[in-house]
């Protein structure tokens, strides 16, 4: 029997820790990791993609220990002066963040799709495992809010999550198609388990789960899909999750994050606090309680670990 | 009588010493400079105008003491991850440089002209006299080399001015229309002078000459129109000029520079050891012989005065 395959789908930093973990316990060729790419945006000619490029520069380990987005040991000449000439400093970008970009651009320019760019720029960071934007195609995060239509980094950066979400769409999913990464992943009858990071569920994997087919592959699937709750005990571990959820009228839990992903779900990673609140609330659902918060290397290694042996557990019964 | 004006038409390294002269003999209401942007173009997503930043950062006081473009005290924290990545490198750009050109690709994105960009990017460096491209079109300087026809930077930069240049056409200057500080100055009836600075004839100030209607103003001024030579027995003083000129058979001197602009000129100002042939060339065209090498912040200020009073003198025999 050929070895298993895994596919992750992740956001930002919550997801990037777990993919992190899951790429330190799987081969290269084992894991593929679909991203996020509805948060991109253009700004100052360059092509912005907040989750892949935080998913690429943890996995290459040169991540902002702290910050959640950009480099480690970072230098901000350039922006300082981009604001120095009253250029728009909402978005921050350093130094060598920047060249990632200006590389970037220069591909795309040339006619590689973000697939291949994206690839390419995990090669040179000495990436193995499978890096791909959840698609090639433009889709756009939009976040109704009380003060109109508005694009997610400007809902979250510009905006600093003020305005209050009334709904959340993605433009562009249901024209575009999954990236070739997702798609073979899906297709592989080889593939073991999917794993749904801790990643926000409406901002960074439904966008994923909008683009056609997606949602239906994985409902298909002869291997379990499991996901880690982004919430412990009524907060999110990182980033806008809860709050999106109250102001969205669902009280932020980790038994509503598994209610909102309803039957695409085999398995669920919840802290053991959450735990029997989510089995009151699902009981059909099979629970994996643990530590799910991940602080070093060591715990997002074991958490992924874990994972991977409750997928196992879980497809030995399917 | 109303205070007279000065016009400046210049390129890069060495109009820019002499720009910076008459920027510091002149008020700021008195000067204009019309800068070369016939090598710009677009890199990286962003828009490279390298005469007009030259000469912004050398009235800013900003630019690098030696190597003719970029900024003083400047990092490479982008650049050095952009070659990591496999990007080109062969167009450098420190980190404060991206910054300025962050701006301006923001600015631009905005809809402001690359007139308005010029002059706010100017003024955000506390530069109170007018800086204007030569024009908001889209002139684009393209050599004809034994390699082919190739823009000017690709040649200059790229090639190390390798291939033999068998012709020079300045690309969409028939359908622009020179900047509006341009054709304002060359409008203006307080206009006592125009200098043609100490730049490459064919690639910086040709394409300038090459826009509608500047080349018949020039020759309908009632005031002087000098020229500084970009030769010195032979040699250029910076750049490629001598061996463009030798590759299309002109003996590279100052002379033949005089005789290149022609019936343009009242005036040429050129080094003492020149002076002689181009007397003997050029019997009508009244000379200034004196040092035109421009190494400190002295020389340029005595060059633009001795500019300006050669100017004087030949006004009041017009």
């Amino acid at each position: 029997m050929s070895a298993p395959r895994y596919l992750a789908l992740c956001g930002g930093v919550g997801g990037a820790k777990l993919a992190l973990g899951l790429s330190r316990a799987l081969a290269p060729e084992a894991l593929t990791i679909a991203v996020n790419n509805g948060d991109d945006f253009e700004h100052f000619g360059l092509s912005i993609c907040p989750d892949l490029d935080t998913v690429t520069y943890a996995l290459a380990g040169v991540d902002h220990p702290v910050q959640g987005w950009g480099r480690d040991r970072e230098s901000w000449n350039a922006f300082s002066q981009l604001e120095r000439l009253g250029g728009p400093a909402w978005f921050r970008l350093g130094d060598k963040d920047i060249g990632l970009h200006l590389a970037r651009r220069v591909l795309l320019d040339e006619g590689f799709t973000l697939s291949e760019t994206s690839a390419r720029i995990a090669r040179a960071f000495g990436i193995g495992h499978e890096i791909a934007p959840m698609t090639d195609g433009r889709v756009r995060t939009q976040l109704d809010t009380a003060d109109g239509l508005m694009p997610f980094q400007h809902y979250f950066v510009r905006e600093r999550c003020a305005p209050s979400v009334r709904g959340i769409q993605y433009a562009g999913a249901a024209q575009s198609q999954p990236s070739p990464a997702l798609r073979r992943a899906l297709d592989d009858p080889r593939l073991a388990g999917v794993i749904l990071c801790p990643s926000n569920p409406y901002l960074s994997i439904d966008p994923i789960l909008a683009l056609p087919g997606v949602r239906d592959a994985l409902r298909r699937l002869n291997a379990p899909v499991i996901a880690v709750a982004p919430i412990i005990g009524g907060a999110a571990i990182k980033g806008p999750t809860a709050q999106i959820m109250r102001d969205l009228g669902i009280p932020p839990s980790a038994a509503a994050v598994a209610r909102h992903y309803g039957d695409l779900l085999d398995g669920y990673v919840t802290d053991a606090a959450d735990a029997p609140a989510v089995a009151e609330a699902l009981p059909e659902l099979r629970l994996l309680a643990c530590d799910i918060v991940m602080r070093t290397a060591e715990d997002k290694m074991r958490l992924a670990r874990r994972c991977l042996d409750f997928i196992s557990r879980l497809g030995a019964r399917q």
